[in-house]
């Protein structure tokens, strides 16, 4: 974990403690004894101040909900956002790296991964650094149960063609497609994060659910 | 072929022998021996009126091209169109159902194929007469050669969402997508179709190029 070098989100962490996993090593292949029941475990990566994953975790009761963020500040913001509302039992919040994911998740104890409005990174020497490229697909890979999914949404039209070819060359089956979301049949049931309700003004919002084509034997 | 319900059009095939080609089928395994030289063979389905195809042809005289047209009317406008411009001897129209093309073409006979503004057959009981289901990608698989590419456009959303699932699943590889190709570094050496023209207008235009993935003994 990256926290020593912002000490004050550092500080808002420990203080919520109760939902802010501050050690996220020591529960692999446990998450679930972390929450009030055993429920499926959906990840959202890179939460940004976590809209989303808080109003999906409201909606849905029925699964355990975990939002991993990169960046101390922003996680910070997003546990000061989340204490002005009810809190949730069923919603854990941790700053951690995509990358290193395997670190502190057994493989396959994952059941939903989320990557919304991921950063585009659109210089083509920095495409490794997309949540979407090939080293992070096979991270994904490896921390989802058998039949587990993955949905991704963007208002970046090159991270979404990128990714497009990215996932199929990599294995994934497209489960669903929209090329403008708003405007589809699923805009009813869709839940809208912080960019999204920003960006999508701009333009169309792109969505793909994934799953895995590849045989496993985890989970 | 479907000719006789429109003796009008028949006609106009029959007087322009010289670049339409009749017998379709009496031509299998040798389409080169239609052109002056041998050259890699591009074709086009759907052509409709045929502005796509005869600027190809004018840009490339390093191929040949054959453009397809299923109703016997709009390949007869596309004559008459084609008969006010300059004649270029590598290009010949047919009309034929692109389903029924193994009967006319040798496996592995084509080099390149072209689908543009395809009708999208909104209705998911329709969903086998659009030119990206099943049946049409594994006729389109046995046409092209090792190597061979398919590209597609159109406008329509729904469509190209279906054809993205569509030809993932059955094994080719996007090796390019746009998903607004007027905006894209591509479009300065895009050819616009007819339909493109008219309604790029009301939104963007939508591109993916694709080979094939699956082994192949033939070509
Ligand atoms: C553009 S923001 C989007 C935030 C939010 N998902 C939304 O849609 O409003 C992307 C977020 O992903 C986080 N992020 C980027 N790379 C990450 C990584 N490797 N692991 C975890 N989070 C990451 C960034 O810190 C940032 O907060
Ligand atoms: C919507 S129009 C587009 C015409 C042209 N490609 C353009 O972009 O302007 C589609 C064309 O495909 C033709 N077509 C549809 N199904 C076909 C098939 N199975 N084989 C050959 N042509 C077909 C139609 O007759 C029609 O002319």
């Amino acid at each position: 974990m990256r926290l020593r070098n912002n000490p004050k989100a550092y500080d808002i962490m420990e203080e919520n403690a109760d939902f802010v996993i501050l050690d996220p090593e020591s529960h692999k292949g446990k998450y679930h004894q972390l929450f009030k029941e055993n429920k499926p475990v959906f990840v959202e990566i890179g939460m940004g101040k976590g809209d989303f994953i808080y109003q999906n975790a409201l909606k849905h009761p029925e699964n355990n909900y975990i939002g991993i963020e990169k960046f101390p500040s922003v996680l910070a913001a997003a546990i000061n956002k989340i204490n002005k509302q009810e809190k949730l039992d069923n919603l854990k919040l941790m700053h951690y790296d995509a990358l290193e994911l395997l670190n502190v998740f057994e493989k396959g104890e994952i059941d939903h991964l989320f990557l919304n409005f991921s950063d585009p990174w659109p210089k083509k020497r920095h495409a490794k650094r997309r949540l979407t490229s090939p080293d992070f697909l096979n991270v994904y890979r490896q921390l989802l149960k058998k039949d587990g999914l993955i949905e991704f949404k963007t208002d970046n039209r090159g991270l979404f063609e990128y990714s497009l070819q990215s996932v199929t060359e990599n294995h994934y089956h497209l489960d669903y497609v929209s090329l403008d979301l708003h405007n589809s049949p699923e805009a009813e049931d869709n839940i809208m994060t912080e960019y999204e309700r920003k960006f999508s003004v701009n333009g169309p919002i792109y969505k793909m659910i994934l799953s895995d084509t590849m045989e496993k034997n985890n989970g």
